[in-house]
């Protein structure tokens, strides 16, 4: 099987911290589980600035094609990456001890004209993972070609899973 | 200047309602500066949702590659249509007259795990067709190197036009 | 004693989720303790979008009357069985692992004029099997008065359980 | 036509103020557009407690079939009735000065288990009256055939509508 | 030591449900600390609706002169009871599973102008105790005068207790 | 007729600045509706704490039996006046340009346990008025009496007016 | 008079845009009034990330001694700037378009542990400048002490401007 | 090593209650990290009003240059202080057990015009103290300067451990 990212990592999988790291591996194992070659990282927009303004600029550079930052609280992460690349920034809110995730939500989501971020659900990393895999997927060529493929298994996957617990649900009556 | 798109639309822009444009012209305008050919339609999920699923099942195939979607209150539109694609999509939160679009917001991007939504800030249509534009620019090919460098072109604009807003601002005191 | 749905069932019991079902069982009990048959399901409009839109599609055809739908999060079940079906919708917003349910009731009650749901409290399942029960009773005919009658009788039932506990309390002092 | 009610009125609009007018007149138009008689009138919880509760518990034997009901703030009158009838009482929010609907959507869908108010959207009055629609059509009869026959060429009018506005959307581009 | 209400109950404190009673049997508490003779007692706004009114209704006559009422959720039970007398109603928000206390909180507080309702905080029926105690203590007579001095050493109490609490915290360092 | 404080004033209204008026005066009409004698003022925690303090401090002897304070923001004045004095403190949230009131309603109701603070809704002066007339009105004595048979003029009042908004509303159909 | 700053500014007060600036005024109005050196400036997070990491590294060296730092929506500034200095960053919650400023007031108040930022109220660049007025107080120097007796001043100020309105408000009744 | 506050207390560290202590700790544990002297103590706004105010008037003549307050629910405290000093103020809100700390936040930060408190997050004690030391340390002389350092070291060591945490995730992949 080829894999989209064997010449190296295409999308960069970053956190604030490594407390963020429970919620932010199910976008680690969506990546491996589509063959989408990754590399994770703690990176601070807080406490390592200028490694965070670097990560960014050179991203691209890198080979990276989409970026997932997971961040709590005031959740400064994936708003400043999207302001030192071109590249799609996926906001992963994680939820805090205080406030549910509401405050990391509106951090990252409500960012003004200009800078996006695309934001996923509260905790929703796996969806973070998802949604990386549909942009690699949305170009050209083979290996896209294969991801759109894996996404619509993936899908089938779903409905099919969702099918058994009916039937299981309709049993009991 | 060659197109992305130019056999045709590659963004999907589409609103629950007509009622939604002043919202969402904003990601039209986008498009066209960036040079990004792109449909604009009105696609309900609640008063066509057949229509709606036939959107987003062929979106692929009639060679569309990103999905924007702005939908407002319960919004349905943008977490449906991702169900019905292996596309990326945008959601947009259009605020309404109540609530100021925290209804539009928590309905767009809090998806269940396995099919996200790319959420933007509220009535952040600008972002969202920016978003697109990285996306698209995201691949390979020469195409997509340009709309990076037009969005490095973009970026580099909004760093001067705040250098002139903050040269002005200095000179008041 | 007749039943209401000797012929089949009258209530559709959906959800997004078979993990749904600890919150919406107290529906399938109320409507058991009423003598209503019903028939619960998994209806995912996420992962099964097209079963979803037949499912409401056909409902009124297959003998339904009424449907009660739970959902979490952006929960669009609701929303959506109610936009292809002229049957009333019964939602139940539940609630998931963050924001105590605020998104759930605002996803599914905030629905656009034209297509309405009729939303119960977080987690409010049994008052969505009462609230079918009631619809079921607001009819002609004898089944529609045992239904009545048996509503008032719950009704007192309630005072009176409401009494016993407030005659303990007294006692206390 | 044959009317729904044309022996008196089998739906009840009421809500605790005239000031409410505004919002609920939205239910009164709809019923109208359906054939369906209503009466429309103020039942105030606070200012004529006695009043509002012989009002629901006399409504079903007057011939009324379904209760809809308007408040705002701490909006006790849906629930208030909902615990003296076993009719199905439909829940209007509506949004008073401040907190924009928020207080009144929460007195109003938060009701604890036994009894049901069928909550629809702040302000949703047209919802409230449709959903009234969807109960009436609901039952057998004559009547409850020509409902949904209604209420399927009133969906099939709403996406026409759409239609027409995403024709007129794509014609701009 | 003379009592207000020797000659019987001069504060009701009711509740919705005996589940409330954990929450509020701070202010029995009170109210016996004070010497101020009440009578507890469950009345349901919504289940027990006739009741209700009637207690509401009788209690001037029965010698109650405050009400101290709590419930949750779509929190009624204060708000009826204070559109059924002429009694000074305090309101104590109670929490239930889910929303943390802030639908009860505003179901009471958000009363319509003409019927107010005293509300302290989310399960502050401690607080409700000692308002009623400073209601009966703004009076005239010898009763009034008692609990003036008595709600004056018990502020110089909790003073003596932060004085306390105060002094160990220094002596850690 | 006689006066309640016919020897001077027995509430004390209070605002923590003059532009709180427009929302305070409705207690002043209520008071002076009801005969009963107060005085207005203006009485900031925050600009004049020491002027605050002597205002609750001395607040009983001075003949007040009750005090109305308004204020919003972060609203500190009825709270702290609370501390100061043991009369019944009623707290009427002002809403500021931004927030709505919540903040002033959470400010003032959420007080810890041994002070109370009666709140009311956002900008409810008009309740304010009425519960310091309940207050004053649950003790013994003709002035008592007097303000009793007042409240309950005053409830007939508003069930008549909700009668005759009523009637008129009957007439539109 | 001596000026604190009289050797250049020792206040930094910058904001994400220009449009910021109708809020952001108060501050410097308050700095002037104090006689505080300050400078002004358009200094974005997000659309001039070097230069604002520049503008928080060189900040104490160039003097200043207090940053001051408005933003609204997903606010970065103030905690980005916070972050790169080691001065004392005073955080101003700009309220935008929608959400009231409650995205920008958690943005920026709930950052994490060892990067702190002295939030003030939504819109609150008055009392923005007040703190750093405090901030520069509270140092030793006859500057410093300058600024005491100045905000000492002010204190006195505002209280008898409060006497004043009380005085007013006391002669309407 | 030199010690400032060595004549003495500079930070004053108090709370409402003991109860706060838990929060409250992480304050004193950062100072004496950075070798501030403080004092620690309780100071309640509702239950020792007087002691409270003369706490604040005293502040600076005592040597106190800096107040970190923490206080929960209708948190007074923090805003109190401010008023009754020219000392900046910082205030902690404690989350109590209802409503997760967002009571506490907006009865501190959102003060009015003319009294400034330096809000930290929810719980942001520890970056109370930081912000203390940040005030302390932009002043003139050794002690400035030495608190300046220290900062930066406590940066530096903040990035450290944020690339060593990075290391080690970096080494699971």
């Amino acid at each position: 099987m080829s894999e989209i990212g064997s010449a190296g990592p295409v999308v960069g999988l970053v956190m604030g911290s490594d407390s963020d790291w429970p919620v932010m591996e199910a976008a680690a194992a969506v990546l491996e589980e589509f063959g989408v070659a990754f590399k994770a990282d703690v990176v601070s927009a807080h406490r390592m600035p200028t490694e965070m303004i670097d990560y960014g600029r050179s991203a691209a550079d890198r080979g990276l094609r989409v970026i997932i930052a997971g961040a709590g609280g005031a959740a400064h992460l994936p708003g400043m990456l999207a302001s030192v690349t071109v590249l799609p920034v996926i906001g992963v809110p994680v939820p805090l001890k205080h406030l549910d995730g509401m405050d990391s939500l509106l951090s990252i989501v409500q960012m003004p004209g200009g800078i996006p971020v695309a934001t996923v659900s509260i905790a929703g990393a796996k969806n973070a993972g998802l949604l990386a895999v549909r942009m690699l997927g949305a170009g050209d060529g083979a290996e896209a070609t294969r991801l759109r493929e894996a996404l619509s298994a993936y899908a089938s996957e779903l409905r099919d899973q969702a099918h058994a617990k009916g039937e299981k649900l309709r049993h009991q009556f």
